[in-house]
């Protein structure tokens, strides 16, 4: 097959490429069933892919972390994730590309101490609580506050779709500290899963991403001081803004190389399978179909890889991402519906990968923003 | 709402929609949640359908039906019990809509007698098995054989994604009775869920319709006399042929009202939830979205209730029936795909219907011929 | 080929295709290129059509018409004169389907006495004058302006993409005769071409339907009396909502047999040339595409078919001619960028029906209400 | 707007740009009605174009070109063309990108001094001959004959849409030269306009382009020496598939900059048209219409860059450049046809740029091997 090469990865990338290939196929890869069927990833898990490495890309070596200071490091990460299934891809990059970051930047170094390395050892998962029941992507909108009573700060709401929710010992989470100044008012607060008043309901029972443990989060007057605050007062909705470029080409990342998995696996299936007394995928139709398909996913990996680079650069705009999340997230769920489609009756079986991959990817449209919310940003960029 | 009065119902037929509506809320709605649960419907169900005249509708006086003698009462019956699930609406279907009419037309007055007035009170759940592992849409190709032996038929093979197939008491089975025939060499046979050497695997783990029991069905050296063939010898094929336009159409008639419904109470749920201080229904684009999805139902409403009518005449040709069976399952699961969208993270989540009805409907691309199937027999028809 | 039967017309409507069918060969078709040539159509094809009294259908017979009562007919009449091509369709639909009933329902004795049987007789062409230049689909804010002076009317303003605006002889206009009332401020006005003041821009160079002659429109002080108002004063908005679903049905119908019969004749030209050894309509990929288009025709006619019943009862509500004019004018343009496909290099010839049909259709989306217009009085329907 | 930083140009490719600018402003831009009126772009085009240094870029010092060795000057200068119309893109790129490389390539010493000069000074304008009236895109199949008499070859046959066609001076011509030798019995041939027994039918009425000359040609016993086959005997075959990337390449460069273009042009007519008193663009769905096509473009865009860079290394695969120029020739249909829409009633009107995009664009999914060619060259390269 003749796909161009790639030109955003050297040696380096494609050497730990391979490290976290052999990392999965040794020690994830045997127990993705046993991860779909307890609804989430076990710690040893956590605790293996941290002694390899793989949790502290983005943190400082004085911390634990790799301090890799190159993005491209975390993009091969999410790709080698994601292909395994799109669950792993989404919990892996919650925890190490997404909110590991906010702590890096924003806290203090007391904080960094006393957090980071437990980061980058897996003892320490994280998750962040961004949405509400009632706000969906309207984080401006966010109900869960924060009332200061003497030096610490008592907070009550809720979170929903939180993945990593169920198993985080520590929560970034976004709440309301000044009910007058809207997205001004909203204050970042690194909650302890053991803090009094914190509690979680049960695992979600989601569409797909079944690996994943997604979970509803209470806090009932959780008492927590300044040393719980990451970043400045009534800063968090401006440190969301400027972090959600990276959780979005994360995503697009993701969308591209899962659903790209799958198709490679798909097209090895039209090859193998026979009706009508030849390979399935020598009929016209679906000869067409997967070529469509290749392309599709080919055009759509250069824009995001051009947005990897942009990114390790530090010019990644916000409007970019928004492109890559949306645009990559129907690419996949396009390809994927097309996936099954050419599994036939074996396509709508979850012990298809292709069946799975298919309810996984769904929610690529909905989270991290949804595609409209991305549409929106993009047209006020187009001065709309 | 504006839609047009629909015109191939008169008030018979709304009278008996208005008898299955009254079932379904006291006896079915209830359970649903207990019916995803256990994977199968509860034989309370099928005695109960069966008491209240649902399953006998084509099942003549004599025997213990309805002998309605009119189709549209089916399509009614399909409608409704496709608004409360689509698994629901596929075993209903699969039961007393598409296997049922082999043994009237085809069965000989002793099976008749044997058989119907069971079927009829759902005492004998039925099911019919056509697909084979290896073999998907190409009917030709089946590999489950009959061999004679003395005044004995011995059967060995498999079928698969059987619906109803887990609880079924009496499979209609398509089996090779002669290999040098190809299509002329197939016949039916009723094999009994009790007969030595029948087996069924566990009930598969699909991506949607929880609440149908499908399963694998196995055939090792199972003996039956002639008295379980049904309709002629080598005559199967045919007779699969006959019957699959009013399999189709049935498809086609769920497939509309299932997303219908859907598509109805995700209005109402884009009128109720805000985000950015409105409705989210009034934002432009879901506005135009929803415009397009209610267009989109009514203009296949339209040609399926057009089908409904011809077949009802007599007149329904079986490209007639391939068009409206991909057709609806085309708009079905686009249109759920946006209803999904409309929900947000909750359209991700199992728990609303929505969800499940984006699951449920994925395979009706799939089975009952794929919808790239009905493509080849709508060309073949254009003289291509 | 198995198309369903159509069962909304019976003998009488067969028989009238028959006979418009037969002026079309006999006058029509043998000039269609000299039409493209003209930028219009010639006075006799009028006077012909008059003559075989197929402009006076919804005319009664003291004025000269038909006086059919049954809008069938003119619904049969739209897919005649569409299947030769667009423009004539449109030409003959803005003036006998869409303007002429205005006068019938809405002039007064005397104004039907003057005008109605030169409309029928085709020697009084009609326009309707509603869009302007600044105003698009937004006919509220139109600004051509009549103000009172002494007995009489002084217009002044201008109307564009004026179908038949070149050669009609009566421009039906919509005229703010308030400009306090807004849309209750509007009044219709049949302004006559020799009005002193009266004067039309050159032909306007469309994409498509270079048969029809389409034009702007000026008026600089025209003078008239009040025996040049149709209906009541301020009533021209109200009446305007009154007869655009009759517009817009007609739209839907010619959209709908237009392309079918392109349609037709491509399945006819895929089945003649051949390439690489076989009919081009062989290969899988055209013969899919090929029976996906003729599913899409048949399910769209249905719908136009039950919506054409609904009008000749009188119950054709606004928002199903809605739905049916944007939704059959996507299947329309959809449906003719495949068959230009199929045609290959001979796609892009204008002396290729094909070719000119794809252009004539662009328009369709946009006139009478562009779709966009559509999906919001489709969304409003839906209470959003 | 915030579109990513494109990479792959440098100063002296922007200062090049700016240079092909300048000429377009001073000497094209002015003349484009005048182009589409004579359906055809005048010698002094050409001759102007010449001096410039615009035509040789891909041709020797030598020989009077610029001897760039960059295809990325290529790509610029197909860019800048097609901004200002495709059809202005498509006459330069089969003249100075497609049909010149032959001759540079496999002309012999001789042939090279003969021609080359005159191509690089505009003052012999090069036409390519591949497909013929029966063949499509079928090459393989060609029926134009040279059969050797003496040292001559006398040519009988025809050529059809050839670009350039009605006014070239030098057709480079595949003829075949063995019947029994298939694909290997196609040799090239370099027939001049004023060669005996050579003529031309008139130019082509295109749907759209209406600035370039295109047109049928006819040779009938057209003798030639061997001074005219250009490249090997039976060499033509494998010679238009070493050069058909480069063609394809240069289609999807043009693709995506002519309809960047008029999408760019749109927006601003979005903002700059009101309705319903505001910017139609501001409307959602329209600002969300125009979010998704932006991405499309950059998505599309990006990928095509990648192919420049790609092929100016001389590693652009067939089945990549099949890849962008099909998918960039549906984005650019899809965006035109949407950008007609945004117009309204304006859109329809040939007076306006993007009524004349739109007509333009088409051919650009037939031509240079239709799309369906390029799906099926990368279907088997996919193995199927």
């Amino acid at each position: 097959m003749g796909a161009m090469k790639r030109s955003i990865y050297d040696e380096d990338h494609e050497s730990f490429r391979a490290s976290v290939r052999a990392f999965l196929e040794r020690s994830v890869i045997p127990d993705v069933e046993q991860h779909a069927a307890d609804k989430a990833l076990p710690r040893e898990f956590w605790l293996e892919a941290g002694k390899q490495g793989f949790l502290g890309l983005e943190i400082p070596e004085e911390y634990g972390g790799a301090g890799a200071g190159d993005y491209r490091f975390n993009a091969v990460a999410a790709e080698e994730f994601s292909k395994v299934n799109a669950a792993l891809g989404s919990c892996w990059g919650i925890h190490a590309d997404i909110t590991a970051p906010y702590l890096v930047e924003l806290g203090t170094e007391e904080q960094k101490q006393r957090w980071l390395p437990g980061v980058a050892a897996g003892e320490i998962l994280l998750a962040i609580g961004m949405t509400e029941p009632s706000g969906g992507s309207d984080l401006a909108a966010l109900k869960t506050t924060a009332v200061r009573d003497g030096d610490q700060w008592v907070i009550n709401g809720s979170k929903t779709f939180i993945t990593n929710g169920y198993s985080a010992d520590l929560v970034l989470t976004a709440v309301r500290t000044d009910p007058e100044k809207g997205a001004r008012g909203i204050t970042l607060f690194a909650i302890p899963a053991d803090a009094p008043g914190f509690s979680r309901g049960r695992k979600l029972d989601k569409v797909g991403q079944d690996e994943s443990d997604t979970a509803e989060l209470f806090f009932e007057n959780v008492r927590l001081g300044d040393d719980h605050v990451v970043g400045e007062l009534g800063g968090g909705f401006i440190a969301m803004m400027q972090k959600l470029p990276q959780e979005r080409l994360g995503c697009a990342i993701s969308n591209v190389h899962h659903a790209k998995q799958i198709l490679i696996e798909t097209l090895q299936y039209t090859k193998d399978r026979k009706a009508f007394g030849q390979s399935i995928g020598q009929f016209q139709h679906n000869k067409f179909l997967l070529a469509e398909m290749f392309t599709s996913i080919e055009v759509t990996e250069a824009f995001v890889d051009q947005c990897v680079l942009a990114h390790d650069q530090g010019e990644l705009t916000p409007v970019d991402a928004a492109k890559a999340k949306w645009w990559s997230s129907q690419v996949q769920n396009d390809v994927l519906d097309h996936c099954v489609q050419l599994h036939g009756g074996y396509g709508f079986m979850n012990e298809y990968r292709v069946a799975r991959a298919w309810r996984d990817a769904r929610v690529s449209k909905i989270w991290a923003g949804s595609n409209e919310i991305m549409k929106e940003l993009i047209g006020r960029d187009l001065g709309l």
